[in-house]
Order: structure tokens, then C-alpha cells, then sequence
């Protein structure tokens, strides 16, 4: 029996230390940095995978039980995982993944039908949460009165270019129907000009929102319009904005999580905060690949499928 | 020289008459009727305008000049116009395309230097307004002080799954911060799930806030996902909101502007509302087809191609 590995508790939220400011960005050097070690990483992970195959690697002692594994060790495990099969890291993955998992519909044409049906879904597999746009909070929040299932809402979606004020006032108004989570997307266009304070001050808007309510601030920083240094200075500044977690995707660009992308917002933001990969998550082994490379929660439209899948791979392991 | 005809005024709304009340719906008989014609009229244009290539068509000469022509001749010359080239119908189409044009960015990842060349173009070739994201209203509004270009702003964009609360809000922030014309989408969701109340009270909120201020809704139907029964409804719950206009498309689903729901969405919501046409619209000839079947407004982010394109093939002629 593994045992399974419970996902970070997003609503709790780490105060950032006084003592330790953290810097207004990060300097063009240390940037260049991150990426480095995590490029490396990768191609260090890639490697072994491919050249432990035939042997069961290693599995990973360094890490204590539950502690988020050092960024090369991650990433091999994850590029391992996806490659060939997790044989030497079963314990360090977890058993349950529907805990991990968002349940999530935010196509524009669902229905209350379809809504309904995603609750119970979410209700009989025990998802972490139903990810949906604000005008079906609401009705999901009577669906699901009683589980342990939370309603997130999606804030300013999918392309965040709503004013910073609009954004704060539909988290308020999605925290009262009901949400305890906050899918919020980042200026996009204002990091692409530069203005980062005015990031920076948008998802602390949505933050304090959140946090007065007792409601977790996710902060999608859509990887896919990014450079790899607008990823980590979008993570700097939503660790500075005091949001609970960072995710990959809204689903709706040209891409969605990928491994590295996960590393690189698990380094940047260090082992405290969440880190949520989303878009195009369609199996176990991604759902895996992802959590090993550092994500602590996943949103999928898939999950039923996945933790399925996830029982009947195990039947056949 | 043709005479240019003059874009209906979007902002000049015309009151409904008291005396004749809207019904609550179309029934299913009606809807299927007005279907019905636009399809026989789509096919009998089609037709027409193939066997009258050799020799030019008659020109249309039972609608009065500015006159909004019946469905059937509208949808053969646009069916005409696109595929045969104008030649019996250049005095039915305008002469200043730039005037119908909303010239349009609204990818999240338009920077603060496109925002500024948007309004630049705009300024130069007298497009009827620029269509952007709240977040960049505040700064278009300055930049075009002193011009006749609008700033549009999207609302709820492009989902529409916001709160009723939240789009009437953002609306009265957008037109605090400079709009003129909101472009809002429909709850999509709403109108699949037979609401019809909801999604006529979430465009009459965003309606009554734009004429307290003096300015334009138009109500993005987001026809890519609609059925044809629901086109004809959602035109008629935004007709019975006091909408504006109707539009077709945000540009973000999996397709834009037709020629067929232009000249479906004219017969459903009459001579006086506007119509923008909008996604997909790259060149004059599609300008003037969406014009011939209905159209009082384009939004296309190729306006700049569009207008010189336009004079190009004017000197061609």
C-alpha cells in the first residue's frame, strides 16, 4: 500500500516573514538563473529517464516524507514518471489523486445541466474542488452544500484584462455565493508593458479580498503568452501579492501546463505556496508527471476519466 | 462617385413604443420561420448571383436610399457581392468603409505600445472607434482626445459568464474611465439552459447603465456556439434589453461573422437596431458583404489592410 500524500492546504496561508522583505523583482541575472538550473534540470531528468529504463531507477531518499523534493530531483522524477512509468518513485506519489484535482468546466456554452452534473461528479469522486465561471457559483454552492467538495471560481477569466477594481469586486461577489477558492488571471497585457506594479497590486487586490474572507487566491499566469522570464517575474510578484498558489493555464491559449513550466513556478515561488497545473491535463500519468515536478493541485475537465484510469492502472501494475 | 452611406448612429437609441409590447419569446413557430426565410433568401441569392455574372444585375432599386433593404435582396447582393465583385450594386455600398469599422485588439497580451498604435491607426484613417479590454480603456480614452474615434470597451469578454452585478459594474467603470460604446457578451450558459429572464435582465442592466451615460450596448450573441433558433432568440431578448446593436462574434470562439447570421440577425431585430459584424472580417470585400447583408458595424482588427485594401481595389476598378 503507498501511502498517500496529502496536497498542501491552500486556504492556509503563510504569512510572508517581516524580517525578509522580498525584492520589488527580480534582477535580469538572477532570472537568467532560474531558468538555467531548471533547463538544466530538465535535461539532467531527461536523460536519466531514458538511460534508466531497463534498470528501475533509484528511488528518490533525499526527500523527507511530504517535503517538496529539490528542483533536478523533481523534474527527473517527473520526466521519469511520464516516460517510463514510475516504477522506482511509487512512493513518492500519491495514492488518491482526486484530492488533487480541480473538476473543471468553464466552456461558455455549459449549462446548468452540465453544471449539475460536474457536482456530482465532483461529489462522488471527492475532487479537491469545481473550478467554474462566477454566474454558476451560485447554484454549484447548493449542489454541493454538505460535501467536502469547494467551489472556485474563475475571477477576470479567461483573459484578465478587466481593471484591477472589477476583478477585486467579482472575487467579493463570488466569495459571497459561495466560492472558497479564487481562479484569478493576471494583467497579462500589463506585464507584457512592463508596469509591474500595477500586476503586482491587481492580484493583491484579489488576495486581500480572498484572505478576508477566508477564501485561497490562485493566480493563473497563463505560461503559454510568457517568456520564460515573464513566468518567473509573474510568480515573484503574485508570491509578493500574498496569493495562496500560482497556476499554469486558463486552457484557452495556445498551450497549457507543461512540466517545465511547473519546475520553473515550483523554484521561483519556493516550497510555502501552491502551485496549480491546468490545460490539457488528460491522464494519470500527467496528472503524476505534473505533482512530481512540484504541482499541488490540477485542474482538469478530464478528472473523471483520470482517477478512473488512475484504478484501472493500478489494476493492471 | 458613389455617395457614401452614413452608418446608423448606434448611440442615437430609438425608445420602443409603448403601444405595441415585445413578446416574452418568439414561439418555435415563429423562430422557424424567420429561419426559414433567411435560408431560402440565402439559397435564392446564391443563385441569382451566379447566373447574373455575365451581365450586371439590376440594381436594387426598391429600397430607399439609406433604407435598410428586405432580407432576401440584402442576402443576394452580399451573396452577389462577394462572389461577383459589386458591379451592378457600387451605389448600394459605402464609399468610407473606415467610418463602419471598430478597429479592434483585444488579445490579452496587447501591450501598452500596441494600445497606443491601435489608437494611432485610428486616429489617422477615422475608424468609427477602437475595441479594447477595460484595462486599457483609462489610456485610449486619453489617447484619442480630440478625435471622432470612439473607445469601445468589451464587458464579460469573451466568455460572458460573469455575473449580471459584475458586467453592470464594469460597464459603469468603463464608461467612467472614457467608453462610449460597450460591447458586452450574452450569458451563453444561460441561454442554453432556456433562461431566458437571466439573460435578458443581464443585457437590460448592462442597457440601462449605457443610457444613463449616453452611450452605445452592443451585445455580442457569440453565434459560433448558437444554434439558429437561439441567434433569433438571443436577438430578441437583446432587442426587448434595449440593446443597441447585436453582434456576432467576440473573435475568440471557433468562428466569427457570417453572411447568414448578419442577414438572419437583421430580419430578427429590424430596420432600426444596429448590427456589428465582427470576427474573421479581413478584407473590403468582406466589409461590404457583411454591409450588403445588414451590418452597420465591423469589428476587425485588420482594419489598417481593410481601408487600404479598400482604395487599392478602388483604383483596380
Amino acid at each position: 500500500m503507498r501511502e498517500p500524500r496529502e496536497p498542501r492546504e491552500p486556504r492556509a496561508r503563510v504569512p510572508r516573514d517581516p524580517a525578509t522583505p522580498t525584492p520589488a523583482t527580480l534582477s535580469p541575472d538572477e532570472v537568467r538563473d532560474i531558468v538555467r538550473r531548471i533547463v538544466d534540470a530538465t535535461s539532467a531528468g531527461a536523460g536519466t529517464a531514458r538511460m534508466t529504463t531497463a534498470s528501475a531507477p533509484e528511488p528518490a531518499t533525499s526527500a523527507a516524507p511530504g517535503a517538496v523534493p529539490a528542483a533536478q530531483e523533481r523534474v527527473a522524477i517527473a520526466l521519469g514518471a511520464s516516460r517510463v512509468g514510475y516504477q522506482g518513485h511509487a512512493a513518492d506519489l500519491p495514492g488518491d489523486l482526486a484530492r488533487y484535482i480541480d473538476h473543471t468546466l468553464l466552456r461558455p456554452d455549459a449549462s446548468a445541466t452540465d453544471i449539475d452534473r460536474l457536482c456530482a461528479e465532483a461529489a462522488e469522486y471527492r475532487f479537491a474542488a469545481v473550478c467554474i465561471n462566477p454566474t454558476w457559483v451560485r447554484r454549484a454552492t447548493e449542489n454541493l452544500r454538505g460535501t467536502d467538495v469547494a467551489v472556485a471560481s474563475v475571477i477576470g477569466f479567461p483573459f484578465g484584462a478587466a481593471t484591477s477594481e472589477v476583478k477585486a469586486l467579482e472575487a467579493r461577489r463570488a466569495i459571497r455565493d459561495g466560492a472558497r477558492e479564487i481562479d484569478m488571471v493576471i494583467n497579462i497585457g500589463a506585464l507584457k508593458s512592463g508596469m509591474l506594479d500595477a500586476v503586482r497590486e491587481d492580484i493583491s487586490g484579489v488576495s486581500d479580498v480572498c484572505h478576508e474572507a477566508g477564501a485561497a487566491n490562485k493566480v493563473i499566469i497563463e505560461t503559454a503568452l510568457l517568456t520564460d522570464e515573464e513566468k518567473v517575474i509573474a510568480c515573484q510578484l503574485a508570491k509578493q501579492a500574498n496569493a495562496d498558489m500560482v497556476k499554469t493555464s486558463t486552457g484557452y491559449a495556445s498551450g497549457g501546463a507543461t512540466v517545465f513550466d511547473v519546475a520553473l513556478m515550483r523554484e521561483t515561488v519556493g516550497p510555502k505556496m501552491g502551485v496549480k497545473a491546468a490545460g490539457g491535463i488528460r491522464t494519470a500519468e500527467d496528472v503524476q508527471a505534473m505533482i512530481a515536478a512540484g504541482a499541488t493541485r490540477i485542474g482538469a475537465s478530464a478528472g473523471v476519466r483520470i482517477v478512473t484510469g488512475e484504478k484501472g492502472a493500478h489494476g493492471h501494475d
